[in-house]
């Protein structure tokens, strides 16, 4: 709680910590002493406003004590960043992949260019505490393994953890993709001062992260969240889960690519039918440049999946009463256009109370959301451990 | 946390506490001093089997050092139960009202009866700690009253709790009726043990409470768990909230009984039609009455309200993966073809990862769910209050 206080809340004095944690002077004072020769914290003198002589000291997280590794996999592309312990970036590096690979070509790929990373920053290995690693994929966390992930079946209850920890030496926590990116909100984006947001991940899967009462919330296998596979009623286009008429099927990267395609072929569109002659496909990031120019068809596309995900969410906003909700992912680049009618659904149907103060924004942190989180992932993850061992040293001791 | 350990968890030792706590043995002995000195905790003394001499003492809760009084207000009933300090049913009393009446006047009704009920049970004023109360409306947690309440324009912006504080000179605790029957479940009933699920009161109107990683969860402005206005896509009938398709309007008690007297009119069911003859209505008891005697139209008009409301849950399961879904309310009365109905359209429309571990029952406290979780509310509330003040004291002392 004391380190909590100092993590969060510091610089902070000790007569501050008193006040807020009721707990005695001597109480803090052993804890405080056991947290500085760990080097958790650090005390910082400040002197009044004409810097004649010290007027007393603070205590702060040592940031900079150590670094943690957060990685984002996504379907196409996979990010590694090297962060400080408050999950700020030092270095970071992307690559294309596809999931469609094997594991182990993928992970042999992490390890190399994450120790490339770090041996750009010079980094000796007694400061590297962890590594946190963001799947687009459920994660079953008793095996801390990816479960059922879709176009991705070599992954199936791969142990990524066990595996990474042998190759890197770390401390590994995984976790699903948008729950990263909403730790990445949460640590460092638009979501910061919020208690209770979500994020939603638009990219060639539709996904979210929910932050309830200020932290993760999971469910009970890991599995909250799943709002790609919320059906909207009486539609039928066939989902790759087996279902008919999931948001994922109707609105997602690949939905929209594929209605670009249909209006290319039908001559709805002829700046679509040009491109698709020139070019052999269509994109979703064509149909967004096409949109920004003004081309109707593709707004009309770009419109229709928005309305679908407003749909949605208005039902997520009536579940959960959300003070914000953060649009990320590939397919958030679209624009306002996309982003102006999910506001516009959900405002039309959800319940007029849990909408009075909702805020919808594009994400503030982009592509970065993941590594982010996925840095801070750790971070919590071993503090709240170290924090426990630090603990029992103390009574030990005593 | 001292506290709550022996509340949750007692009886149990000193030297229990400090193994699950960490703290040192001198700071468990004074908390554990100031809560024995307020009456909060007790000490049990235990010998060992053969019954010869001492063995240690133990400490747990003094349930039965005050009482609270619980309250749950429907539309059309109104139910108070004097409890012990774990929430424990002493003495109830239910009775008709309509919260069409003006509130002063239900909320005379509420001190006469609940006065009535301390009066019988002889207990002094001194012992009477606190009231707890759910309504059938969104709150405003602010001003402590309802907002928006459908059907019940009088109480908009009545300020409940200080009204009902000067009267019975009591700390009044006020919560949505979904959220105290949630309470319920987790104080005493099917939901004791569980982290993450869903209580569903269908009733007059549909409603929720969520319990997320063991605590109930309100959202930003306490409107969480709105499910009863979400829409099913497509569905054209008019809500009373002005939206078209609400899942209220389409399954709850009222669109039961409004299908039920259709079918009466144009002779689908001659049992239906006899039944309307002799009394000109028919009720959601009566359909369920005539299905259990083999109306098959009655058999359908049940389903199809089970089913509706599974497409909801479907989604609340996707965004939530709870462990279980309590049914409750007048409506889940109705019994097994309507239970099943919700089971059916739940495995079928929701992830499927999300339902394999998903427990879908019919709550096990019936009638007595919102008085118990009143009750609980009111213990809950107060013991964070009285936890600080005794730990404030307890500070200044030193």
């Amino acid at each position: 709680m004391i380190f909590k206080l100092i993590k969060d809340e510091g610089p902070i004095s000790r007569a501050e910590i008193a006040r807020i944690t009721n707990l005695s002077k001597t109480t803090i004072s052993q804890y405080v002493e056991s947290l500085l020769s760990a080097n958790l914290v650090q005390e910082r003198y400040y002197s009044d406003k004409k810097g004649v002589g010290l007027k007393g000291t603070l205590l702060e997280f040592s940031k900079n004590s150590g670094v943690v590794i957060g990685v984002d996999i996504g379907f196409t592309s996979m990010d590694i960043a090297v962060c400080n312990l408050a999950a700020e970036i030092l270095n970071k590096y992307s690559l294309k992949i596809s999931t469609k690979e094997n594991p182990h070509i993928i992970l042999k790929l992490l390890t190399e260019e994450a120790n490339k990373l770090l041996v750009a920053l010079g980094i000796s290995k007694e400061r590297i505490k962890g590594l946190g690693i963001g799947l687009p994929s459920p994660i079953d966390f008793e095996s801390n393994s990816p479960i059922c992930p879709m176009t991705m079946p070599d992954w199936d209850r791969f142990p990524i953890k066990a595996y990474l920890e042998k190759e890197m030496g770390l401390p590994v926590f995984i976790e699903d993709d948008a729950n990263i990116m909403a730790l990445g909100e949460k640590c460092a984006g638009i979501g910061k001062n919020e208690d209770n947001f979500i994020y939603i991940k638009i990219g060639t899967g539709i996904g979210s992260g929910i932050i309830c009462n200020g932290q993760l919330y999971r469910g009970l296998k890991g599995c909250a969240g799943e709002i790609g596979h919320i059906q909207i009623d009486n539609e039928t286009d066939l989902c790759i889960c087996g279902n008919k008429g999931c948001l994922t099927a109707l609105a997602a990267g690949p939905a929209i690519s594929k209605k670009g395609l249909v209006y290319a072929t039908e001559g709805k569109s002829k700046a679509l039918a040009d491109l698709y002659e020139a070019n052999g496909l269509v994109t979703c990031e064509d149909i967004g440049r096409l949109a920004n120019y003004g081309d109707l068809t593709c707004v009309e596309i770009i419109k229709e999946s928005g309305l679908y995900i407003g749909k949605v969410l208005a039902k997520v906003v009536n579940i959960l009463n959300p003070s914000l909700i953060v649009i990320g992912g590939g397919v958030s680049k679209l624009g306002d256009v996309f982003i102006a009618a999910i506001r516009e659904e959900v405002y039309r149907s959800a319940f007029p109370i849990n909408t009075r103060d909702l805020n919808l924004q594009r994400s503030s942190l982009g592509d970065t959301a993941g590594i982010i989180g996925a840095a801070s992932l750790a971070v919590n993850e071993l503090f709240n451990y170290e924090q426990i061992t630090s603990l029992l040293s103390y009574n030990k001791s005593n």
